[in-house]
């Protein structure tokens, strides 16, 4: 049965690319070249194929297309940086249980220019998945609207939307138990330490750990990494370390800024911790719990976090009229040894 | 067109699902859950199904199997535990890399049961991937001939299989170097610290190391980590450190076992690293650059591994009775601050 003819899919436009082509002038594997990201293909060809394509109402037809719209086990798993700090975890782990339920995890790196913004989001409009899973990091809104569009279940994980399933840590009581420990350990000198790569989860955790410290009677100093990541908390602890009254009790938005943290004030600014200083972070990553830093933290779970939206993803598919839901999920403190 | 109706596939074998009910006395539904992995069916129906399946000759017919198998653009990058060390950062860079080329990235993660990796299997051989990526860690055999058995194009990274393209990073000269470096730094008593989980480029690693070492007159002792991993290291140090005369000069076949040797070392053994002991680790992760380590150690990057497995997949889709070849690619010497 493989060597049928390749006629057209019924139920589909019958526009073809063969079509396409005699209008524009051109050979049938440039109309192909022309809808395939990243062929190549002069600019000029690609223009005259694009009209003609326009002209005729042709729509790419990826043979499978329109019975994965009806039928397709994909999920799309959106994520920028999947292989940093926390999502790496959660991409394994959402990658498994997916395959648990029958589904195929397809992984969507966003890579970090708009062009390859742009390619991902037409790939998950042109292959329709069943459900699109969209993680924290910033993917712009863009690529909500497009995983929107496929008409498919959307969850978000570490961000959420108005109408849209979405997970979140509950960073809120964990933010303000953070406080509430930086100053039982006697801090005086308070700082914060996020990132302007402001995602929601981010932007969460800095507020509620502001107010936390403004009720508890503290004015934090706040000092951002341009990113989430080690590199960022090098660059919070220059400033930081760097004013006349250096902090005692710090607060990280996540574990790679802590770790940042810790090896600059232990490394450059000749600090101790957690004697001088004490350190809190965020996620509860393997690192953070080698013997070099053993991080006092809050661990979320991604085996749990993916479980909880594969139950939205479930439930949503069961009753696409379902309210949509926000679900908080409860971290466990890990009491290590810098706070 | 969306809504024309789901008529059989031209193409594809006519015995319908309903058919297979009807023969087995159950309802439509439990033919598709007992052909869906995961799905909850009970083991008597799931029998009555299979029987009738096979008296009728009916082969699961997922709509765009027959179709995919001609056109699909799934890459399957099959992996056990993605998210660690070096694979995490590999999955990243295969997946932008796939998307950059109109490929969609499926990350299959093997799981750690039998089940989870017969399900990954049997997925792949159900959706029929143009190509399929294997990686190192260790997938048993019968997930490459599974792998192979869908017809298309494989290849594979860190490890090789007669007749297979495959990318594997030069493990030997690396080793060997490593080697040479411990003897001029002044090691006199050398250890080797692999891994039980003795996948092909941790047992490279190790056996270039040993050869190497014994050309330049030295016996090395060697401590093995159950697994590959932080946990690993500190297993080795255990062993090490716990006999009459502890090293003074060890390499690790990976940098997390070289992260758990270091603070073993320093946390549980109170030895001084260089001071006492120098340390070479292998894949330059970004942890290991961590001001609490700067591991001296191989960079592999991971952006290069995968346009090179990239590069094999496109050379042999081009021409599927091409040579195979194993491409060997060069590690950057990281002189860091252990060694």
């Amino acid at each position: 049965m493989a060597d049928k003819p390749k006629r057209p899919i019924p139920g589909q436009n019958h526009v073809s690319a063969q079509q396409v082509a005699d209008r524009a002038g051109v050979s049938r594997s440039a109309v192909s070249r022309a809808f395939t990201p990243g062929a190549s293909i002069g600019r000029e060809t690609r223009e005259l194929v694009m009209k003609a394509a326009e002209e005729l109402g042709y729509q790419v037809n990826d043979l499978a297309r329109g019975l994965l719209a009806r039928q397709s086990r994909l999920v799309g798993i959106i994520a920028t940086r999947p292989e940093v700090g926390f999502r790496g975890h959660l991409v394994a782990a959402l990658s498994k249980k997916l395959i648990a339920r029958g589904s195929l995890p397809v992984l969507l790196n966003t890579g970090d220019t708009p062009e390859e913004m742009q390619t991902t989001q037409n790939m998950l409009l042109g292959y329709r998945p069943e459900a699109t899973i969209v993680l924290s990091g910033s993917p712009p809104k863009t690529i909500l609207e497009g995983a929107r569009r496929t008409g498919a279940p959307l969850v978000l994980i570490g961000r959420s939307e108005p109408g849209t399933d979405s997970v979140l840590p509950d960073n809120i009581s964990a933010a303000s138990l953070a406080a509430e420990r930086l100053v039982s350990r006697g801090a005086k000198h308070i700082a914060l330490v996020g990132a302007r790569i402001a995602t929601e989860t981010i932007v969460e955790r800095e507020r509620a750990f502001l107010a936390a410290t403004e009720r508890l009677g503290f004015k934090a100093r706040v000092a951002r990494g341009a990113d989430a990541n080690y590199v960022g908390g090098e660059e919070a602890a220059q400033v930081l370390f760097g004013e006349a009254t250096p902090p005692d009790g710090v607060f990280c938005v996540n574990d790679l800024l802590a770790m940042g943290i810790v090896d600059h004030a232990r490394f450059a600014a000749g600090r101790q911790v957690p004697d001088d200083m004490t350190v809190i972070g965020f996620d509860g990553l393997p690192e953070a719990a080698h013997g070099a830093y053993r991080l006092t933290t809050f661990f979320q779970d991604p085996a749990k976090v993916a479980a909880k939206a594969i139950e939205l993803l479930d439930r949503r598919q069961a009753n696409p009229a379902a309210d949509p839901v926000l679900e908080r999920l409860h971290l466990g403190f890990v009491e290590g040894a810098t706070g």
